[in-house]
């Protein structure tokens, strides 16, 4: 029971106010509101949820301000946002899942001319870090990892199993790389000449800034000379592409399976939604927001959302999509006036109406 | 000629009936309809390739039950479902691919603390087992696959080159995983405080039940807490991404980069045809079926067939689509009902009539 | 300054014609026009960046025939393809990026059975090669690559870290796998059976023509017999799937995240940009172009530019969508009609006129 917390101990590391429960209640574990028994904390972090409150076992749950309904026997705890307090008590409940134990796994291959301290940094099996890699000190190295020559990485930062990046990339500080992730690969860069494509080298490189993470399997090209850029603070999921030469502003949020082609320019806080592509060479202002499934072919201004292919502002598709709904009415509409006309007038080819 | 086969051995392994041909007719090989020469079986499994049929220089030809036509000199077994029954054709003569011979290669990575019988595992070149994890008997690790500390491995498996699996999931009975499959990756959570998104530990795991395969990079995401869930025979394509939490039933078919979102629930016997997509926390019920390319955005009832932008069923979107191809000659008949009232009516701004 | 080239020395390099400077003039290094410093080389590759060539700090400028703009300090070579000319450049600053020291290192598992030179191939630390395998003279396996057994590989192939090819595929000369690239995965083949879906064995392999590139984390399936074909020249980008039994002809473009399943035929010269999906079974005509995100679903001919979802000939989808955005106007010109033809018509059920 050395995990138990009481709901005061939880109001107050979570910053939150109690609505409603015995200061002493003795919490054990944590679980979804539907999962929940009758020892859990639990959030309602989303109002689609609210009928999973209504009906949860859960000892206490975490709530917005201002929600005081549910079972009167369900303790509840009032923050600001709830999904961010229900955080600390997951780091809490959850069994350390990372036991940082430096050292170089005897499997591992370390470059004699790479630069670490082994008694700073983890390498873990299989991994290979090539000649003239430098790695800062609290990194962990996953399995079967590739850092290839001449690579920095920064400090405290977490590359997992099977990832690789190629030669001369930059990683800052607290980068984490989800496993599989490619960093570095060419980009797709060729000229027609003869009736073939010629390869275009691709010699510049990868830079990443400090608190990124990238998903598994994800892939970002190098520049073919220069950088492709990828702002501090962004996060972008698995699968995504990232063409060369992009540069992505700081803070960003790009979801899973989106394309980014070459040399496109995003600012920062932009948020891609699930599956979008983004054409080459265009701008994407500021805290624009990309809805799923968009295709952006031209550059568009920030602080606005966007949706369809081509991607428009929101209520532009929405107007447009509300109006494609309307076809079958409008149909019937043009008919009826074609009726009352007659028989001054009557299409002549129609076989729909 | 130990692989030869006759006509009628072939008739009664398929469970088959003769059409036309010798029952001692010696068959030594397998091919298409259109690469097949005089001693190949081969099989009409779409009619497509009826055309082929007619054509094929085959000695023997797998057919639906009624079918009789073909040339004279071909042979033909009618069975019920031919492309089922030339999988037996094709176990019979391609040469064994999987040799399974168990042991554990001298350059894999095997923790003290990992449990498995080396005498009935076979874990391959390169190869990590962390900590641990447990290796079910018959399973096969594949070259430099990256295991993680924990994980619990059933029977049978087939985990293939590069792969991965993090941190205590967990794999049913003949689960297998193509080569650089991520199993386990974080799932992208972050909660927006003072200006920067903050990562949400994601402690949860994946559980991926019996004889599910799970394609060629392909990406299931822990859950934040809980399990990220694939049922029981489920077959996942390849470069699907798989967000945390979601719950999906047995029997799915999930084809090629297809993405769906965190939290979403899938029934059984769904079918999501290649690059759809699905939003988060919706609920797809059994047995749809999502045709190629379309977004679901919002929770859809079992039984059905889906497509478009957003998700409707696919006789709505067939009728939008003919409203669509309808428009051109709308915009005409407008303007015949504009002339026809003419002087009384004119729109001022028309450029296009 | 061992690097450091004179004008004319360049214009000779990159057969181009001095339109402006002065022929001494000493050029050290490379940038793009808006990063470009007083003793850099750049070029106008692309009319889009016309403006940062009029600002250009660089010393020298490549541009195409018949440019004579920009500032008069500027020196300037003309050639027929500035891009082209410009990897020239690239070739010649770029620090050279792989140096080729044939051998095997020592962490690598190279089995007895493989064949190769090791005094003219390079197995870099990891790299797994197994029985049967034939790699070419001066080809490059890099760290943690999975070679399957029986795998054929030409000369002067470059196979990057953590990149996977299964049993019995065969490669051409000089072809490139990006990292994490997957050939050879099974084909996505089940039969619905007993309530369950059961496995086609896949018993095909993958064939790779000369001079093929393959893009990071791509996935090429396995045929179910016979074989996946990439005809030779053609470049795939990142994150592209291929299906089984696909036959792909020479000197195609596949560009980030296309899905193109089983079966389908591309003739050769074909273009098929970003997030495009082909269905299966279909055919593509030579020199076609589908642009990106286009859906396509049935067989296309050559020599024509197609969009939209589905496929269709680029100026069929063009006037669809200039259609569609004059849907508000048809509206209201409707709306006008019954407005000129009242009392002796009314839309009964309107709510939007």
């Amino acid at each position: 029971m050395a995990f138990a917390l009481t709901l005061s101990e939880l109001a107050r590391w979570v910053d939150g106010d109690i609505v409603r429960g015995e200061f002493d209640l003795s919490l054990t574990g944590m679980a979804a509101l539907d999962a929940a028994g009758p020892h859990d904390v639990s959030f309602l972090g989303n109002e689609k949820y609210y009928g999973q409150f209504l009906q949860t076992a859960a000892a206490a749950v975490i709530v917005p301000r201002g929600m005081t309904s549910g079972s009167p026997t369900t303790a509840l705890i009032a923050v600001d946002n709830p999904s961010l307090a229900f955080a600390v008590v997951v780091r809490h409940f959850a069994s350390a899942t990372r036991q940082f134990t430096p050292g170089i796994h005897p499997s591992a291959v370390v470059d004699p001319a790479a630069l670490l301290d082994p008694t700073k940094t983890r390498v873990q099996p299989g991994a290979v870090i090539m000649a003239g890699a430098k790695i800062g000190d609290g990194s962990d190295i996953g399995p079967n990892v590739v850092i290839g020559e001449d690579v920095t990485l920064g400090k405290d930062c977490q590359i997992m199993a099977n990832a690789s990046i190629r030669e001369r990339c930059v990683l800052g500080d607290r980068v984490i790389l989800q496993p599989g992730a490619v960093i570095g690969s060419d980009g797709y860069g060729y000229e027609f000449s003869g009736g073939r494509h010629v390869k275009i080298d691709q010699v510049g490189i990868v830079e990443i800034g400090d608190d990124v993470e990238i998903g598994a399997n994800t892939t970002i090209d190098r520049a073919r000379f220069g950088k492709t850029l990828i702002g501090e603070g962004t996060k972008i999921d698995n699968l995504v592409q990232v063409g060369h030469n992009v540069i992505m502003g700081k803070h960003c949020l790009i979801v899973s399976q989106v394309g980014i082609s070459g040399s496109s320019h995003l600012g920062d806080y932009v948020t891609i939604a699930g599956q979008a592509g983004v054409a080459g060479h265009v701008t994407i202002g500021s805290k624009a927001i990309i809805s799923g499934r968009t295709g952006v072919t031209s550059s568009l201004d920030g602080d606005q959302v966007y949706a369809g292919k081509p991607a428009q502002p929101m209520r532009e598709e929405m107007k447009q999509q509300a109006h494609l709904r309307r076809l079958p009415r409008l149909l019937a509409r043009v008919k009826a006036l074609e009726e009352a006309l007659q028989p001054s007038l009557k299409d002549p080819n129609s076989s729909d109406s």
